[in-house]
């Protein structure tokens, strides 16, 4: 029994494996590409999104008329078994190719035309009852199907992230509540200010991230507006009249997506601007979680020679020569990850630019980048959620020690000694090592003992009010 | 005659120029940083914000008892002078400081006390009738003051520019109705791909621009969250109960901007999230300018050797070698806008990360970056539109020519003959340099003349008709 | 027969299945770190080059009387196993990881001491034998032995790759030579310039890309001072006198590369500044490469449409839609390559940046960048020469005639008739769409059928002589 | 009497104010050109380069017989003055335009023309005895003598930056002199690790600076290659034979640089790779800088709630509402700095990748980027050194407090008494609050009093022994 059959393109014949649902442009596509080594299969929610696409366009192919209804029938099945994932294996597509999607786009052409023939009764590769071109791909092009199912991809991989970035904000803010009554110094320019709440200070790292969860939403809406019935370039050759709208509809039945058609198909052919946009959002979050690390880690350090006004949960020996040594190895970790997607942010302006005329060739590598800045994203949000976060402890004594003795309360006594008057106390302090209190009302006796325990109330110094 | 008069601070005694407004910390900051060499006067609009929040800060104080009723009047008559531009030449602070921002707030507290005591009556100088930080800054830090302005600042700049950029969509716009009959080939990846009307390519331009529109909106609405109130850190010690809601209020009304305060101001006072989205979607806007600036180059490119589908307008003579040689000069001066504006994101990517605790004291690069990049962009778009788009005609007949002599209007023949016999066809006509034409109706007479012109009309090769 | 162990470190204990070499740290850090599910493995060159290390030490520990014979032979033996890949399954840390490397030098650590301890005879786990930490990682700190394995594989991983990017140049240069005797428009900005060989166009991106060999060579030198013998943080500490240069002479000897000991061993402990130029040499060749795919798919656009002077050779159909298209698919893959390469370098960058005092803990994610970064150029590399330059073909009529009916030639005449008066031929020719031949000669008659002619040879175009 | 001139060129006619030197084209890209608003004029040393430029040409063309004595002598003559900046008001060019830089040139043609001319008794303007093109521009073309200027300004640009970047260094290396007896803890991961000497510390900067110079000294060697006699795209045409060479020998003499003739012409004309090179360069000492100076900050933070073992020198009041505060000013806005610096890196990255076929037509914004990167890094550098680096002090007893109270010392024990017990005694530590040497000496006993005394010397605790 042969293992192989033989297909053939506009380029020759070519053998291929028997148990293969792909064809021989998916083979030539492996042949072609070896950048990253890591196939299509890696993100099942692009491959799924394929499927999807090809299975609306089989709809409303048939119901205008252009596709036989045993065809239609059989593409739509195929496409629910490899959109349930039966046939991921079969996406073994570079995430990195030339020709803008163009392998990625036949790949699932092949395969859903083989699942088809199989469903009706042929053998793989018997492509007049159900051509990968001209049955599966009616009435698209590349440029239409693949950046569609692209973006279906992005905006279910987007709600996974999503919720797991909002647990991560809700993580932060009930470290805020537990926190809500440990005194600590605040610090601008590293360099003490004044007093404030520790349960504020998580609270807003809460307030940061969930302002994200809002962002994500926008790109979600703009990634939204596909371009399916565009075909080549946008106007819509060789696509019945009427179906980009009904592809549109069968599509958005199928996702449960709020997809919606861009009113210039030209322009939204070639266009990256969502995918710019989305990116940015990435970067944003990196850039907020990375000072966030940041902060954990200053907090955090010492135990003796830093602030340690916390405690990061230990997870593994922090040396290989230093014993007892801990580090904060996640808020690492997360920082890492946040150079890592603000670098592919980068990799998305420079493809985005590199789009010519009617169509931006680039978006393969634009897809790689999304797609792993958001499970790096993902995975980082999590890791410092269970990690990291939820074990937080403050060292309370220690924080309000700090306070206590800080030149950085002086503060509190503009408003009743004047800001130059406050500042030569602050002065002295820093001169000669003494503490706010002894300079104020001991010594030069500018307020009374009555009137500092008045304003350096606990109450007062977590969330002042304001004494003259 | 004096020619100087001397001030203090807590650091010791300077003379500051006797006609100058400005005091002794602004003397500090301009023998401390010598970066840029650029002063803060090249931003009016960032003086005039300054001013504004002085005003609003010291009517909000006034009406809660904190500031008496003349200086703040005094005050009040100084900021509307100085947000007028009189005074512009006294702010002469780098572009570029350490203190996160504090230098130019001083410059504002300094200019706008000496301009209040002389309308009060007195020197420069005499502080202890109104003095920059008791009076002018009273119930602000740098730390709530200097973002609130640098916002406001921003949302005013980016009206001049979202205007600019309208104006040249529509120019792009306009050009989609003048070449609407013009017939052209479109290309994907830099190949002949299938025809289209040059009106539509333009039309697509305008399109692509105009969703930036939106996007900048989008980001006035982010930056126009402040945080009035919030003091040193957030806990808004020193300001009276009531002040940051009335001193939101009052500057609403100065600036007829639709101000809101941020609802966590511990957060707000750090956070640098709306900069970062702003300088992301500036440079979306960037991407798609110098792809925009790309394929103009590209249709220009020739005159023989090239595509020479248009022309743009000749400006100067293009070398200093060459006779007649005339380059697309403005297009090119755009991409490098372009690539100045990506790099500046970068730098406000990186300031944004580099924020600690509670205040990012990077802000004055962002500020620097910011207001750069819409500078240079607004620029850019006038130019763009003036000096080029204007201008722009076509080759019609050599565009048509080109599309009429291609192989790539067998697309069109797809649903006639399938996919694999138009294969067969282009494949010949590439290799004997035939016509589609002559392989298919002549030669191989798989479908008629009539079917052909049926087919082939200029109508349904700019916006085809489905023919079966 | 128990299918585990227990092993301890200061955090608890912790079962280890029975087959595993590695031990209770890297256990940990299986579970603390899953970011990017891409496992050290990948990179056999690294765990090849901690082995390195590992041996280097256990010889000069032993030779400084630090490290019993048996002990130190064991480590020894096991390291040539692991070296030689025995044990890679067994390096199965995230690429990217908090803890500065601490983890991957653990599990370095672990598997040596558990197949040093089988090679003794005794059982995995029987760590008072031939302990991961005071024997194996002996004298050393993650924070020396990490970088100095990370130098070591990159230097060895950069000769593959030099090699490869020296074939691709020797690619070009070939066709230099065999397109020497076409004559083509040269283009600047797009515009018809003047004339040149073929040949030289395509020699000039070997010229280009052997330029990038002698940067690569001085990455490595760069990259070849190591820090063996600073332990934590420079200072040396727990290593005895002697060791660092012992450990390096072994070192050199058992790599077989010209490795240095830094002078400044605590600067040397924190500095990535090699690390951040290798980057960047990575990143130029990103820039050329692609620049040069840029322009073959300039060249090679059309085939009707455009410039269409040189054939890429077909690699699969270009289109799912437009029958007979063929696309550029290699030169846009490399493109795309180059981005994530700049986009890598921006990664590097932001984690040097990241180092604080004796330590840069953003290493692990620089060397997840430099190792993608170098094994996508490479397969780049092989892959544009395999399947793109080498068969790359001249459309010498079509390039010829471009450049006889071209303005550009004009400029030949510059000597003979000045800049202005050539300049008035040219404007002519363009508004006319005369040849300038027919201006100049026949029309205007400013220079003789025999001076053109002498004047416009084929070798004259080619490589011009100066004619008065 | 008339106040202005007619000129021409091959698009028009237009009036000249009489009393400017540069002529009609670069009048046309004063109109053009409106981006920056920062005029040619800012870098004096490009405009003494082009004149260095000029003046070469006009050597060389007279000896090779192609430009008359007189007009030669005159052009020569003019080219000094223009060097010595007396005509630096004339150029007046933006920064950033388009044509490749055929703009700057041709102001510098202009004015050299027209300074020749009455130099000659002529009038501005009387072209025909000194033409801007056929005589100044003799055997040129911008696409040679640009980026050949532009590259002898940038060496020179260079060897200030280098010098001041020296004495930075050797600020540092002062310091670390003057630190060496002061006992500190060094730190990892923001966690103690073990002691060191600050002077160590301060030396190591030093050291990390130093290796710049070295990159720098590459850079420069490498932009010291030109390519004149290029002419347009590198094939020489309108050059007389030997002229190449013979400018190059021309230019040597008169700049006093080692510069060398490209051995490929085509490639040099359009490469960039110097550039790139140059700019890593810049980036990579900019990512030194800002590791530098976040390190002071973080051993500058406090003063009472932060590591404070150093104290910069107070420069300006560092809040306008907390009295007394001093901020690190220098420091932070020399990471700001560098911030820039990296983003203009990125610019000259996309500027290089945007290069197409026979010229880079993006030089004009690269030139932009690195002599504004280079003057701001000259400016910080010196700001570092001046206002912060000299006037630093150690807080020496607070410094070692912290090291005899932290946990890290317990490092120094391993030899001793292995790895897992240290780690214990780490563990307990922490945990009770007490010292090391209580746990190790008196409770348990572990090693003597003498013992104990012998590893924690002051001298070992700096530059530490090995002793078990």
């Amino acid at each position: 029994m042969s293992t192989s059959r033989l297909e053939h393109d506009f380029l020759g014949e070519r053998e291929i494996p028997t148990d293969a649902y792909y064809g021989i442009q998916t083979l030539r596509a492996l042949e072609n590409f070896h950048i990253t080594g890591i196939p299509l299969k890696v993100e099942p929610l692009f491959v799924q999104a394929l499927a999807y696409v090809k299975k609306a366009a089989a709809l409303a192919n048939h119901e205008l008329g252009v596709l036989p209804a045993n065809i239609a029938q059989a593409i739509a099945q195929a496409c629910d078994r490899v959109a349930a994932g039966e046939f991921d294996n079969q996406f073994l597509t570079d995430m990195i190719q030339g020709g803008a999607g163009t392998s990625v786009n036949m790949n699932a052409n092949e395969v859903i035309a083989n699942v088809a023939l199989e469903i009706m009764g042929h053998q793989k590769g018997e492509y007049q009852f159900c051509h990968p071109n001209n049955h599966v791909n009616c009435s698209q092009s590349t440029n239409d199907a693949y950046p569609t199912a692209f973006r279906i991809a992005l905006s279910n991989k987007l709600v996974g992230y999503s919720e797991v970035l909002g647990e991560l904000a809700d993580a932060f803010a009930t470290k805020g509540v537990e926190f809500r009554n440990v005194l600590k110094m605040g610090r601008t320019q590293l360099q003490d200010a004044v007093p404030m709440s520790m349960g504020d200070e998580f609270r807003a790292f809460a307030t940061n991230l969930r302002e994200e969860l809002l962002r994500i939403e926008d790109s979600r809406r703009l990634i939204s507006e596909i371009n399916m019935g565009a075909t080549a370039i946008g106007t819509g050759v060789n696509a019945p009249h009427g179906y980009a709208d009904l592809v549109t509809k069968y599509l958005r039945d199928i996702t449960g997506l709020d997809l919606s058609l861009a009113g210039d198909l030209i322009e939204a052919t070639y266009d990256t601007g969502a995918y710019v946009q989305l990116s940015g959002v990435l970067k944003r979050t990196a850039v907020k979680l990375s000072k966030i690390c940041n902060d954990l880690r200053l907090l955090s350090s010492g135990p003796r020679c830093g602030i340690n006004e916390i405690n990061l949960p230990p997870l593994q020996p922090g040396s290989s020569i230093m014993p007892g040594k801990v580090n904060p190895v996640v808020p690492e970790v997360v920082n890492q990850t946040a150079f890592y997607v603000i670098g592919a942010d980068l990799t998305v302006t420079m493809a985005a630019e590199g789009g010519q005329l009617q169509l931006n060739v680039m978006e393969p590598v634009i897809s790689f980048a999304l797609f792993t800045s958001i499970s790096y994203m993902t995975n980082a949000c999590r890791t410092l959620r269970e990690k990291c976060v939820v074990g937080i402890t403050a060292n309370k004594e220690h924080a309000e020690n700090l306070v206590r003795n800080s030149i950085g309360i002086v503060t509190q006594l503009n408003p009743v000694l004047g800001y130059e008057k406050s500042a030569e106390i602050a002065k002295e302090a820093l001169k000669t090592g003494k503490s706010v209190h002894d300079i104020a009302v001991t010594e030069r006796q500018l307020l009374t003992e009555d009137k500092w325990n008045e304003i350096f109330t606990f109450e007062n110094l977590i969330r002042p009010d304001f004494i003259q």
